[in-house]
């Protein structure tokens, strides 16, 4: 089957058949595809690239592949506040391989079809398979959520659970065994993440920064701090909580000390859920904006003028710790 | 260096350096970039990813690579008509080589200076070598030149030359052998294309159908008259003028044939040049455009009703002929 019958088949039938998106005015078939903002708005683009061996493993099922290879990209609109519009898609495979691009194309169709994300176009190449999307989203001028906007006294909130992508890698790589069912669970967080984008747009004149862990906690809060030019302390005893698997089977199992937890948790990465900040008059808000996307959100810390990221436990004292975000060429 | 380091010396700073680009609200930096498009204009978007070995050998001079990387993007805006606004990178390495990533980075910012096109952002990670971009330009509504216009009776168009591309890569793998001048010029063609993006903004109004010639004249030709639903007639007398080589030292070179010359102008790829149509009343028209925009434009045949595309002699007699257009999978 040739490129152009396979992109057809694959790629630009499943699309012409999805929901009618109004912004988009020419989409797949064309050197370029025409997007129209709604007026007044800002589009919100972000790029992420998928390379096998490093961001998925080679067998990994491609209906999941496709999904997180989009859903990452959702994530960085979700960060921003931003309403998904469309993305593009550029594929590098090894070979034109049906069994594959089928489930994949369902995959990311299904993901884009939940948010009304039209794939707009792309390319398609023979190569090491990697995966490239761009994706497109708008948001209200002065509204989008930045990193920039930590204050001190500001709240410190993350949503969902974080760490149970990285257990679930661990697991694979045989490096801690898990209960068959706690491995599910873990890898679907690992494989399908769920982008917090109705969250992000709760949050919109809410949250006063806001970014998505996937580099691990830890790292992409320092982006905030960095950004912000401010610090942070985060407890400990809170933040432990949040890995689900923790739940299920800490005091059976002798591999998880806390500081594994905690270390999960705080730099695991892949988690895609949102770290945001907020003034603490808007508590109420941010709880009503997470009851209003059906998505938890947990307090678990606050902004502080003094630079630097602090980890404290239950009474206030320091906890000595060093975690490490991930860097792909260190 | 690390991950970070590495994008900050060579894509933030050298970016943040660039004249300002009104139309970029932010820049590197965030999870997203935001764009904020003229008013009443609509986003061109297009995608390209290059993979080494095979869009471009493993030695390529990397300040050429980068220049292309964009180019190639450009000529998509080009085709539509649209004015560059921003792009994204994402790029796979094997490794953070900084005797790769300076020059890359020059010759693709070169570029992007030239056409004021800002780098929003993107990604980077370790991997095989591949580039991908993504673009963005604006084109007043309804103003964007498809590939669906082009009408019986209008006139067929190329710019500049077309086929020295191939030709280079012919010599490169050894298949053909050139004088060192011609090679070094051909060369010149495959490596550092020049989008026609000035070309394409004055042709707004007065072209009926447009694509960039990226996988041969024939094939691309072929989607301007199947999306228009119309055939053509080239005269291959003016088109095998078209090949700048040809000029230079056809006679004292049997490889030369008038055949393998056509082949080369019909089928050659990588040539980024526009094909356009545009009814006859628009001559002079489109002539002022090509003079506006110091691009070459060569009349080489017509649209016409009956599907299908045919090769003429300069008598109006049929040439037997079947150039193939580049297809990755096949």
């Amino acid at each position: 089957m040739g490129e152009f019958n396979l992109i057809e088949r694959y790629f630009k039938a499943p699309a012409r058949a999805m929901r009618p998106n109004d912004n988009v005015a020419l989409g797949i078939g064309d050197d370029c595809a025409l997007l129209q903002p709604t007026a007044g708005m800002q589009l919100a683009i972000s790029s992420d690239m998928l390379v096998e061996g490093r961001h998925f493993f080679p067998d990994v099922d491609p209906f999941s592949l496709g999904h997180k290879a989009l859903a990452v990209n959702l994530s960085d609109l979700a960060a921003c506040g931003a309403k998904p519009l469309a993305f593009t898609l550029a594929l590098a495979l090894p070979k034109a391989d049906e069994a594959w691009l089928a489930p994949f194309s369902r995959g990311l169709l299904a993901l884009a079809a939940e948010h009304n994300c039209a794939l707009l176009g792309g390319d398609t190449t023979q190569g090491p398979l990697n995966i490239c999307i761009t994706v497109f989203g708008e948001v209200p001028k002065q509204q989008a959520l930045l990193r920039s906007g930590a204050k001190a006294g500001d709240d410190i909130y993350v949503s969902g659970t974080l760490g149970d992508a990285r257990l679930a890698l661990d697991a694979i790589r045989g490096n801690v065994s898990l209960p068959a069912e706690a491995f599910t669970a873990a890898k679907v967080r690992l494989e399908t993440p769920t982008p917090r984008v109705t969250l992000g747009m709760a949050l919109r004149g809410i949250a006063s920064s806001a970014i998505d862990v996937s580099d691990g906690l830890f790292g992409d809060l320092g982006h905030i701090l960095k950004q912000s030019q401010v610090g942070a302390v985060i407890d400990s005893s809170v933040a432990i909580n949040l890995i689900a698997y923790q739940t299920i089977n800490t005091k059976t199992n002798s591999q998880f000390t806390l500081q594994k937890q905690l270390q999960y948790v705080l730099s695991g990465g892949d988690d895609y859920e949102l770290a945001f900040t907020a003034p603490a008059s808007q508590r109420n808000a941010v709880q009503a904006a997470a009851l209003a996307s059906n998505t938890p959100v947990t307090r678990i810390g606050q902004i502080e003028a003094a630079l630097g990221l602090r980890l404290i436990d239950h009474q206030g004292k320091p906890v000595n710790s060093s975690f490490e975000s991930w860097d792909h060429f260190q």
